[in-house]
């Protein structure tokens, strides 16, 4: 492209809605174009990093066998129905009716009509496995869409779907896909972590999920990840061990006084007591078919309650904070709640890293007042239960090797689930296996968000002055700007320009005739991975060029002669 | 593709709802899968196709200075109503609304988005002449969708878009586009025609529109063809000339009784005269404006008259044949209307063609009763008006060459379309010109429909036995199948499948272990180029197999060593 005939600009201001700097800078550097809340218009140069995301994703599934289909972004409500999940999709799930009355949505995801497609084209054991895979248009009516194409209402998803006949199998596939995943972002020059995952409700114990995690500062995500091990987990599910361990022995139980003191920090400065030699209380409603439950959980005074751990353990379907209401009703003084002498009978959910034969801090269950020297296994009420509720943390220690682990901040670009029988039981699937009976497959489902990946992947190569594209999908490889006006300085660019676009490298003439200044602001902020100069004098002096890295910052004067070799090698040591 | 692995099944029986080839071989051959009314999966077969297209069309746009985006397949209202279409696009436009209860659709067209998108990112003459397109999901919810992906209501189009400062610089634009599309249809290997079109209402007379034709049985739109000048338009439009002319001279006016010989036929018959010296009379009621006029139009007795052209020259909203109630109205006796002694003024036109000063046969205004003899400068009631309102047919003259031209039937694949200023004026987009003066650029636009483009590739290449791809968009160029069951078979079969796919020759292989007549047939329904075949009686005997042309049907024996070569040279011979 050259820009003089181009259709791209940048731009200085930061637009009011854009906070996290891949939104900025998609903006700013004319990659996508808002047309309205949570809906963007792919540019030119933008949309050309997405189709390599694309590409490379495609690649590495058909190499393992993966189909490739294209299902409607419009699918008919009757299907949804068929497993509930029309009732239950939520607002996030945008839903209309044809002229003819007709249910229709626009797909969040399509295990509905993959697996109707399935049973309508596949009927022996002798197609299985099978894994069938789009690369299309998806939409969810996010209430609050941000972040530019992180969260987005419109958005591109890889969503992949396996069909098998037993487990092993789709284990095996489920292993083949997660190889697939880190070639892909390893192909797309990301720093990733693929993290165990949780599985929610839906999973069984069997079923494996991981999440593939692009660490980067602007991540919702949080991340538990050990260099030695390898081992990684989203803190939702981390089972990290605490590194800090209360090894005192057990004292005689002791009732002290501690006016006002109602928080941790105030108790244990109080006492004289590190934190991690108390326990905080916390109260909980847990919602379980209908059936309210307050829980009463212990965990470390240094540490956090894991709630999706304790929802898990629980196996409830909501989990809330307890209120003054639930507390006044289990007679519990907000404060000074502990273990031992609860007035009423509660659930008592003790975490499984507390030493059950130290002593503790702990509140008395009466106003102003703690005990010390607590004991749990002497001195608590009977009927306690203990498990892992904590969330992880950093310098807890890995559980494969003991080594202290780090917390890191991910954006969720892929996930890998397994769906077991959910959708084909639903949707009375059957295929005949070799003994002539129908049976019902079970599934795996694979998603990448290839625009959100765009975006990941500039969270994690930024800097002031722009993007720092990987190479694998920059839009271009090198942005080739020139310095002075004469016709032979424009007519050797032109040519040069034609060379390097010939030889496989995609290169940008910036022949607009801006000055150096606008031209470099300009490069830096679309951020190629090379940056290449025809400065007139330079030229003159001896056929020489200069080249910068974005990346580094490094320039080189390279020969006319010897552009394309040391252009190729320079981006083949940035791959 | 191994078939022995592949998701791909061929049905033998034709879907009920498959009225046309296109759609019933589609789905039998196993390229499409119905998901709902018209809504269609694309299998991976189908998907293959559907890509080539895309990719065709993409490097041709590309290679004349097009830029590539995306925009978003749901837009805001908001936009529609800047222009006022959200009004009047009817229920083509699927309509809803989001969780906030803001106006969305999912674009059946983008002229509103482009055009916003056009006001946020240009601003200056500089930037112009800017053509934006991309290749993107569309839908338009039909009343009666039918088939298959020729008038589904989710489809794939290419729409783009161009701007620019005046007209000379429009038609250029125009120009470029216009052959690029030739470049596209011809790489496609379609058998096209660039008709004139109507513009419609919405055309100023100097706006130029052209429509792609794919030339096919199954087609919904009529085409009047030159071979020798290439002149080309849609019947709606055409203006050959007529073949036979009306000779005779003015002859004496004759009262003659025609008792209940009231149509054209029965009257010539009667009277003894060709139906060329008789004139066929047709009321309609036009509306401009809200206000209703009887329109009394004649055309020769062996012609059509053309509703679009009469609308046209009348300049009005709408056109409906007059009922018995109109024909009241104006005192006109059914069956024998003509053009002398009208009881009540009613506005007459008569079709250019009609020679005013032959003798003709004519309706008399009164029950059972024609005039002969009619000349109608000499007898017709004053202030009847002439026009082109005739239907061109096959034996017409061409306008260009004077060589009869023929009828065919079209699929309107493509469309070029010159727009001017209406939507840069309603949606208040300016530009500044070089004066520095705020000035409304004006617009075209030009479309592809690409997933309908390879339902019309099959209407126009087929046999009884299935599909005849052309090279360029079949899903892949052989069908390789092997009859023995050896494992040497197998593996020279793997060998020689490696070979052709590593040389370039897209290859299926067909290892299921089929009888060759479940597999020749499955072969000819997909209808791939070339089907290889490897058999292990010929293959001993001196390293030979054979391929047949699906086009053809004539077949080769190739030498093992020659394959790559031959196979390559048939292909090319075949482009």
């Amino acid at each position: 492209m050259k820009l003089s005939q181009g259709y791209w600009q940048t731009y200085k201001e930061i637009p009011n809605d854009a906070e996290i700097p891949s939104h900025q800078l998609m903006i700013r550097a004319g990659l996508i174009n808002k047309t309205g809340g949570g809906l963007y218009t792919y540019l030119p140069l933008g949309l050309r990093s997405i189709r390599k995301v694309e590409q490379i994703v495609r690649e590495e599934l058909d190499k393992i066998g993966c189909f490739e289909i294209t299902m409607g972004v419009v699918t008919p409500g009757e299907l949804w129905k068929e497993t509930g999940r029309w009732d239950v999709m939520g607002q996030l799930m945008l839903r209309f009716q044809d002229r003819a009355g007709r249910d229709l949505c626009i797909s969040p995801t399509n295990e509905e009509t993959v697996t109707d497609l399935f049973r309508k084209t596949v009927k022996s054991y002798k197609q299985l496995p099978v894994t069938l895979y789009q690369i299309n248009t998806k939409f969810r009516d996010e209430i609050r869409p941000r972040f530019g194409l992180m969260r987005g209402r419109e958005f591109t998803m890889k969503d992949a779907y396996s069909f098998h006949e037993n487990k092993d199998c789709l284990d095996k596939t489920y292993t083949e896909i997660y190889n697939a995943y880190c070639a892909i972002f390893t192909r797309l020059g990301l720093e990733y972590i693929a993290v165990e995952a949780d599985g929610g409700a839906m999973a069984g114990g069997q079923a494996k999920t991981h999440e593939f995690q692009v660490v980067a500062e602007a991540g919702e995500d949080t991340l538990i990840y050990c260099a030695e091990s390898r081992y990684a987990a989203n803190v939702e599910k981390a089972e990290a061990k605490r590194s800090v361990l209360n090894k005192t022995s057990a004292q005689d139980l002791k009732l002290v006084d501690t006016p006002n003191k109602s928080t941790i920090e105030d108790v244990c400065n109080l006492l004289g007591k590190p934190q991690e030699e108390s326990l905080k209380a916390l109260v909980y409603v847990a919602v379980t078919d209908q059936k309210e439950e307050i829980i009463l959980a212990f965990v470390h005074g240094d540490d956090l309650l894991n709630e999706v751990k304790l929802q898990n353990y629980l196996r409830a379907n909501h989990l809330t904070i307890g209120t003054e209401k639930h507390l006044t009703e289990a007679k519990l003084v907000k404060g000074f709640i502990g273990p031992k002498d609860l007035k009423q009978k509660v659930r008592v959910i003790i975490d499984s890293s507390v030493n059950l034969e130290a002593s503790y801090v702990v509140g008395a269950n009466q106003v102003d007042k703690h005990y010390q020297g607590f004991v749990v296994t002497r001195d608590a009420d009977k009927g306690f239960e203990t498990a892992d509720i904590r969330m992880s943390k950093s310098g807890d220690l890995c559980p494969k090797s003991g080594k202290p682990v780090v917390v890191k901040k991910g954006i969720e670009v892929g996930h890998v689930f397994q769906l077991g029988d959910k959708y084909t039981k639903a949707m009375n699937v059957t295929v005949l296996n070799k003994e002539g009976k129908g049976v019902t497959p079970i599934m795996g489902c694979y998603g990448i968000g290839t625009t959100r990946t765009v975006a990941a992947a500039i969270e994690q190569h930024y800097d002031k002055d722009g993007i720092i594209w990987p190479v694998a999908i920059a839009p271009y490889h090198v942005y080739f700007g020139m310095i002075g006006k004469a016709d032979e300085t424009f007519a050797l660019a032109n040519e040069i320009y034609k060379e390097l676009n010939a030889a496989g490298i995609e290169t940008i003439l910036d022949d607009r005739g801006q000055g150096p200044g606008v031209m470099f602001k300009d490069a830096d902020l679309l951020g190629l991975p090379l940056r290449l100069v025809l400065g007139e004098r330079d030229y003159k002096e001896g056929n020489m060029l200069e080249v910068k890295v974005r990346k580094t910052g490094e320039s080189h004067k390279i020969h006319r002669s010897e552009l394309v070799t040391k252009l190729k090698s320079l981006l083949e040591s940035l791959k």
